[in-house]
Parts: C-alpha cells; sequence; structure tokens
C-alpha cells in the first residue's frame, strides 16, 4: 500500500471541493498552472498528488479531465461507500456536529449519540438518537462500528477513549482538548481549535511587527 | 522576530495544557524525558520548543518548572490580553463556537455576531448580539476589530471575505470549506473538516490493511 502523508491526504478534499467547484461552473478541462495559481500549491506537488490517486495522468497539451479527476477523488476519499460513526459527548460541539449536514458527503454517517448527562439521553439531535454512556459499549460491538467522534470534555476524553478501543472501535475523530494515549493500532485524527488559534494570533502579530516596524 | 513553522506554533497550547495539567496534579518540576514520553515528541524537539519561549532553560538534573513555563507559554501565546474577534454566520457551527466557554481562555474574546438570516439578526446567542450582514462593516472599522471567525456556507465565503478585508480585519479564522482569496497582509487560518476527516479515514484503512494482509 501506498503512503502518504498527513498534508498529503489533507489536500485531497481540497482538489475535490474546487474540481466540484469547477463543474459547478461548466469547466470540463483543467491545467496544472490554473490549479497552482488557485490553491497556491506548486504544479509539481498538484501533478504528483493527482498521480497518486488517479487513473489518467493530465496530457500536457490538454490538461485533466474535471469528471475524471471527482470520479478518482470521491472513489480515493472513500466517498462512494460511507463509513458508520457513533459521537460521544453531545453538548455544545458535538450537538453542531450532529447538526451539521456536510459529513455524509464526506464518506461519515454518524448513526447515534451518546452522552453522560441524563437530560441528553433518550433525546434527539436532528433526528438521531442520544443514548446513554451505559450502553455504548453494547451498541458498538453490535453493530461493528469502527469509527467514534469524541466531543467530550477533556477531563472525560482518556476515560471514555479507553471504553471505545474496548469496545472495537479503531478511529477516533478527537476533537478534545488533550493527547490520547491508546494502543498503536487505533488511529486518531486530533482538530485543535486551541493550537488552530495560536498560530492565526501568532502570524496576524508577526504581519504588523513587519508593516509597522 | 523569530519566525516559528505552523507545526511548532501549534505545539504550544498542546504543553501549555499539559503543564497545566501537571500542576493541577501537584507536579512543579518535570524532566524533558517525562515530557516527550507523555507527548510523543522527541525529547530535542521539546528542549528546542520551550527555549524558543521560555525565559529559563530546564536544567539538566533539575528539570523544568511548572509554573514558570505555564506563565512563559502564555505570555508568548498572547493569552494574557485577550484579542476582540467578532464571528460572522451564526448557524450550526457559527452557533456552537458562540456558545464554546473555551475561547476566552485561550485568548480569543468574540464581541459579536453577524448573519445575513432575518431569523436571527436582533437576536442573542450565548449572551452575544447576533447582528445583520447590513452593519458588520460599519461595527468592525467603529471597533477596530482585526479578528473574524468565518463560519458561513463555503459559497457566501469568498463575498463575506472581500468585506470583512475591506473594512479592516487582519486574521481571518476560515471553518469554510473553501480556499480564502486574500491580500497577503492578511492572514488566514483553516480548520478543514473534511480534510481532517480523509486523514482518519485512511490511516484506519492502512491499518487494517496491514493488520489483515
Amino acid at each position: 500500500m501506498k503512503t502518504f502523508s498527513d498534508n498529503q491526504l489533507g489536500r485531497y478534499p481540497v482538489y475535490l471541493r474546487l474540481f466540484k467547484e469547477l463543474l459547478e461552473e461548466g469547466t470540463l478541462v483543467v491545467s496544472s498552472p490554473y490549479l497552482a495559481a488557485k490553491l497556491g500549491y506548486s504544479e509539481e506537488l498538484i501533478r504528483k498528488d493527482l498521480q497518486a490517486v488517479c487513473r489518467e495522468s493530465g496530457r500536457p497539451r490538454k490538461g485533466r479531465s474535471v469528471i475524471d479527476t471527482i470520479a478518482d477523488l470521491e472513489q480515493f476519499l472513500g466517498y462512494s461507500k460511507p463509513e458508520t460513526a457513533i459521537l460521544v459527548g453531545a453538548g455544545n460541539l458535538g450537538g453542531a456536529l450532529l447538526r451539521f449536514p456536510g459529513f455524509a458527503q464526506h464518506g461519515l454517517n454518524i448513526d447515534a449519540a451518546f452522552d453522560a448527562s441524563y437530560a441528553l439521553s433518550g433525546k434527539q439531535i436532528a433526528g438521531k438518537n442520544v443514548y446513554s454512556m451505559a450502553v455504548l459499549p453494547g451498541y458498538i460491538k453490535e453493530r461493528g462500528i469502527k469509527i467514534a467522534v469524541l466531543t467530550v470534555p477533556g477531563d472525560a476524553a482518556q476515560e471514555v477513549a479507553d471504553t471505545l478501543v474496548k469496545a472495537g472501535i479503531e478511529a477516533i475523530w478527537n476533537f478534545a482538548p488533550l493527547t490520547l494515549d491508546v494502543p498503536s493500532d487505533v488511529t486518531v485524527e486530533n482538530i485543535d481549535l486551541a493550537s488552530s488559534l495560536a498560530v492565526l494570533c501568532h502570524r496576524m502579530q508577526e504581519k504588523r511587527g513587519k508593516n509597522h516596524g
């Protein structure tokens, strides 16, 4: 199996989005220089990225088929057969993710949610059942769920992650502000809002420093 | 001004979180090997990262002061004097971010929200006023706001970004699934849920491939 870096993998949804926008605008063929200008990546990087997952390489003079590339990217990203996931922690952020309509088209189908709060369990959010934490392991095992979205507070995250792994979860999409300790055969991908914010604020200060000094 | 990579900048909130956890547990001095084991970074990387922003370097035999390091990290990250920001797009994700209590302690104070929907403008979310888009430029200019959180749908994002930049915004925290086109003196930091999800699913498949084949 070919190995991709995180950065490279993260670029494929960006390509897919752009190609879909191009198709909507009626563009059927596109050149590498155009893609490079639009995305801010180098032409070489774009060619390498797309060659790794597309059946046909773009032809130097004719450019790349937008429709074929969309099909290849969707195939590679697994959007044609969505994975079923559960969400743990149906508070503010978790609730928002349950209501977010975009995941299904990105290959993720959130099936149900779990929450420690008695006020939430038994209710529905965006048409999805919220269950008590007591039934979490049984639900995962019975349905063979492999992906969990983790949106619990930081101080609960490790304990919940342990439960998830024990029940058979193979991948955790971690929104909790915490470095999870999991076995090496479990995949964790973090969305860390605090880190992203730190980068934003620092880059802004840097540019100010340049402009004013 | 020292230049930091995005990865390095993104690690400082992670360090801060761990040092705060250590302090809560009553740990006052910590060693690099301990930090390395806990975070999964190399000792050398941790030493370099912390040396770049801390007044005192850790002493080989005595370790690093947890309290001093927290103070240095908070100083570096600007958490001692929060920036004021506005949020544009008070739908599901925007609403969740407005309700999220964690931003203030990460140096961001969201002052008000703006939304194109008549149903939302004039209302409050989490005690914050939601205004109509018509007053957005005036509000930014009058209060000298420099940071905007962008949570509008993809097809509206570029137009809103243009308005923000014209009104004087210097940094955009972009949650819209779109590559924004902004002048070079404006900072953009993207939170791309689709890219993160693609990485998660692909890594899980890779591990499955290894274990079963």
